[in-house]
């Protein structure tokens, strides 16, 4: 047996196996799911595999290395967010998310980061060597959302896009400060003086850090849509790259020190309309699974790899100190989202309700980004205490937190998403509002939402299009596209149903008086008329015009349709005569 | 920049994405790869990149790690082949495809390492040095098809379905003993003493590395298919099982020294049918476009990397030895080729001609696998020379052989693979004579093929279906299949041409003398008549069983189906009193 030779890549897939039959096993019980949130299942089943390596040998077992989460598990989670992204509401209350994530997370940092240096003056707690720095240290790798977490309890439980998406977009968008934050503190910890201008260049960076990102992203995302003009004939490489250029853009941004996830997510969002147009419908279902099946699989790995990586000697149990950090946690996150939300409300018309506001507060679940950052943490005497406290606060959110929100969800009856698609009728006055409301902004000289929405797709369709899509003609109206597959749908349930030789047939047993109505009126006509008249319609049709060109307020319609029109009739009528 | 912290995942991915958009490249002049094989211009490509990194760093470039050709570049190329792998033709050749893999490999080495022995004795050369051990190594390693380069020409000139899995299969199955072979002459050369028994073992070795491959591959594959009929509620992890249980097969055949290769086709054979069963439709085409993904990147990776690895400084130019390798593979090729072929022929109605020989022995390309099994032979003074032999000869039969095969094939006019798939009517014949065939093999005694899959299907159906599929019942037939696959391609294309809503009156434009006679019978019936008709039509009907159980020897057909019909219509005449 020669196991050295296989090792890496045969534990890599172990794990994953394990990983994706714990998910089978859960599903096989359908009660269990409805009731503990899958992330809480994973942590147990790596907290019993952790006991296991614990007790067989007899050592802590592998901690998740830093480097491996995120590099490898964390990118697909967010690739698959920020592809799936629902880019209307996100756009829609962009101000509120960015307020959230950046206001919201130095509120956090520095009131969890202050009052726990609080605590720490208490003597009879003996932590008086923890300094405010290290603190300041813990509090930004304490504070921040963890998009993992929020995704796997915020999938099941359905709330209304819109809280969905504040509390979501607030745990993707705060990467950015975390990061700013927490290198900051880490580099004025080893700092043996810190002087003003190092703090405003810390402000600084946040723009840096986040800008950046945007655009590190948007160039990748954009460079994407133009490579897929071009792979027409070898379609079988096409979802590749989707894969590779997100990647791409995540390792760049890390390597720049910006901030990968909004690069990503950016890269994400940015090709993804084009990416769709240019690439096949298979393609397009293979990249659809496979980003889901990545970011399922990375996902259950990491919770299982934190369940097994709370079990261990790497801990410094400071109960007063940790209990209070997850006091601090709570209480600041709540008075944050209060504070915030009173601003946020005073310029909405969509006011966020106060049930709204708790399950924001509520959903504040940290995850394995935070357990990464602390292991990260320098070297210093107190960092086991750092790690205890951040394992208790993971544990509390994800299982306390976790388990209950959805009995809260029921019980303050939070609105719910709805089940059902927009109706076609919506939809049209939805676009329509979004026009006269770009429309009144344009002539009130506001430079509103709407007003940027529109200059926005208009570049788009004057520039971008034409420069990414390979075949760019007017493009079909989604309306059309939906008319379109509903009426593929169907062919294929008629087909199904072995309905569809005996068609002409068929809607003469249901509602057989309208045709027997209909053949009295033919009855009145002379058979052979009817053959001619029938005979002249069908060397005279064309094929309608199925797809018109798709509404725009920048193109006039019909213009150069009618001559085509003309033209076909006239091909028509000379063979005819 | 942090460079450092990225780098591994950055420079692999950098790699994949310059492979496929070289790709793309070659595909936006449609000319190129119609004359010249993908595989030579990728090989191209290498042989610049490598001279520009040795331009530059002035050391030789990076060799293509043989770990992680062997660990991650050829699985997803093998699995491939075997996903895909025609069974009927293989099966129906089999005998003959092993006689080329064992016999044919072991005579070229045999062939090959004896020759190269006598020219190393020839003075004016100066190899003397190189003992025979190390000539019958070197040819254990030259002596193998490499399946990779086969694919990579093979699939482009379309020869008839037979000449191609005779070639294609032994380069696959080869692998055991070339895998047997190397590692035997291997420990030969590190051994003091060789006795008859250590070769005898060597013998043995034949049939446990292949044997035992195709077991560990087929306990894999059922075990994935096991595991797939509990994948119903999680559907977006379907396609992973596929791909993790067949990588496992390798390595763990890896592991015991058994031959890899063999255990992942024998694992993606087995397992394929029932996982076709049991996943949905979605996951199957993730799981065909990502395999077909992951096998194209692989292999241009691996032809790029061949090129770079070429330039550099670990070659001996011996031209003597370099070019008499080259004409003893292609003499003993061609010489075991036509010796095997006789024997083949004596026993076989359907003969192989002389052109379809000259194929089979013209199409042993060398690729890859030798490049990296000469890499990783230990240290000894001449092992630059056996590099630049291999190099020499790899080189040699995929430009020179792989370019000129196209035009060969033309000019010699062989068989064609034929373009239609088979008809139906030829579908059912070829099924009834398999049949009859069992059915004489079984009366007379003989235990032939069709004897044998007779037994294994009837096996099949008894057992391991019961237990591998989720909803087992009588599996539909295959015609049945296709019938329901043509209705639905074809209500499609009616929704696409916007014909379906008006289905019911389209066919009278097009045959309306039909439904006008059709109309004169009706005439001829009271309209209350003709309503109540319909009425008791539409109460009594039930839909037909479209889908009748499929033909098989060995059940009955419409043992339960008449008592369900007759229960069908009981009920429905109760509903109707």
């Amino acid at each position: 047996v020669d196991y050295q030779h296989v090792q890496v890549p045969f534990e890599i897939t172990l794990w994953i196996m394990l990983a994706s039959l714990a998910k089978i096993g859960f599903h096989l019980y359908n009660k269990l799911p409805s009731v503990v949130p899958e992330s809480c299942l994973l942590i147990f089943v790596g907290l019993i595999m952790g006991g296991i390596i614990y007790g067989f040998n007899d050592r802590s077992p592998p901690v998740m290395d830093s480097d491996i989460f995120f590099l490898y598990l964390l990118p697909p989670i967010v690739l698959d967010a920020g592809y799936f992204m629902p880019s209307r509401p996100f756009f829609e209350n962009m101000g509120t998310i960015l307020l959230y994530a950046v206001v919201g997370t130095v509120w956090n940092v520095f009131g969890i980061g202050f009052s726990l240096y609080g605590i720490c003056q208490v003597k009879a707690f003996q932590l008086q060597d923890v300094s405010l720095l290290h603190n300041l240290l813990f509090g930004s790798l304490i504070a921040a959302v963890d998009p993992v977490a929020v995704l796997a309890v915020f999938e099941e439980i359905h709330v209304n896009e819109k809280l969905h998406i504040l509390v979501f977009g607030e745990s993707l968008l705060n990467d950015a400060v975390t990061v700013v934050l927490y290198k900051l503190f880490r580099s004025f910890c080893e700092m043996p003086a810190i002087n003003s201008l190092d703090v405003l260049a810390g402000v600084g960076q946040f723009f840096v850090v986040g800008l950046g990102g945007v655009l590190v992203g948007l160039t990748f995302g954009l460079t994407a849509a133009f490579t897929t003009r071009f792979t027409k004939d070898i379609r079988v490489i096409e979802p590749l790259f989707v894969f590779l250029y997100s990647y791409l853009s995540y390792l760049t941004a890390e390597m720049f020190h910006l901030s990968g996830i909004v690069a990503i997510i950016a890269c994400a969002m940015g090709m993804k309309r084009y990416v769709e147009a240019n690439i096949s419908l298979k393609s397009h279902t293979t990249v659809k699974y496979f980003m889901k099946m990545w970011s399922s699989v990375s996902d259950t790995l990491i919770f299982i790899f934190l369940g097994v990586s709370t079990i261990g000697e790497n801990h410094e149990w400071n109960w007063p100190y940790i209990c209070f950090t997850v006091i601090f946690c709570l209480v600041w996150r709540a008075s944050g989202v209060l504070v915030l939300t009173f601003f946020v409300n005073r310029f909405h018309v969509n006011s966020i309700t106060g049930k709204d506001q708790f399950i924001i507060a509520y959903g504040g679940l940290r995850g394995a980004i935070c357990f990464s950052l602390v292991f990260l943490l320098p070297d210093f005497h107190r960092k086991k205490l750092f790690i205890a406290a951040t394992t208790v606060v993971i544990l509390f959110t994800v299982f306390i937190q976790g388990m209950t929100i959805r009995p809260l969800v029921d019980l303050l009856a939070v609105k719910r998403k709805r089940e059902s698609a927009p109706t076609v009728g919506e939809q049209i006055h939805i676009r329509f509002l979004d026009h006269l409301l770009a429309g009144i902004e344009d002539i009130s000289g506001h430079w509103g939402q709407y007003y940027w929405k529109d200059k926005l797709e208009y570049f788009n369709s004057k520039y971008l299009q034409k420069m990414l899509l390979r075949e760019y003609d007017q493009p079909k109206s989604s309306i059309v596209l939906l008319y379109e597959k509903l009426e593929r749908k169907h062919a294929i349930e008629l087909a199904e149903a072995g309905q569809l030789g005996h068609a002409p047939h068929h809607p003469a047993l249901l509602n057989n008086r309208a045709v027997i109505t209909d053949k009295r009126l033919e009855d009145t006509l002379n058979p052979d008329v009817l053959d001619n008249m029938q005979e002249i319609l069908a060397r005279n049709l064309y094929r309608t015009r199925r797809t018109g060109p798709a509404y725009n307020r920048h193109t006039l319609p019909g213009e150069s349709e009618p001559v085509e029109h003309a033209k076909e009739i006239l091909i028509l009528r000379h063979r005819g005569l």
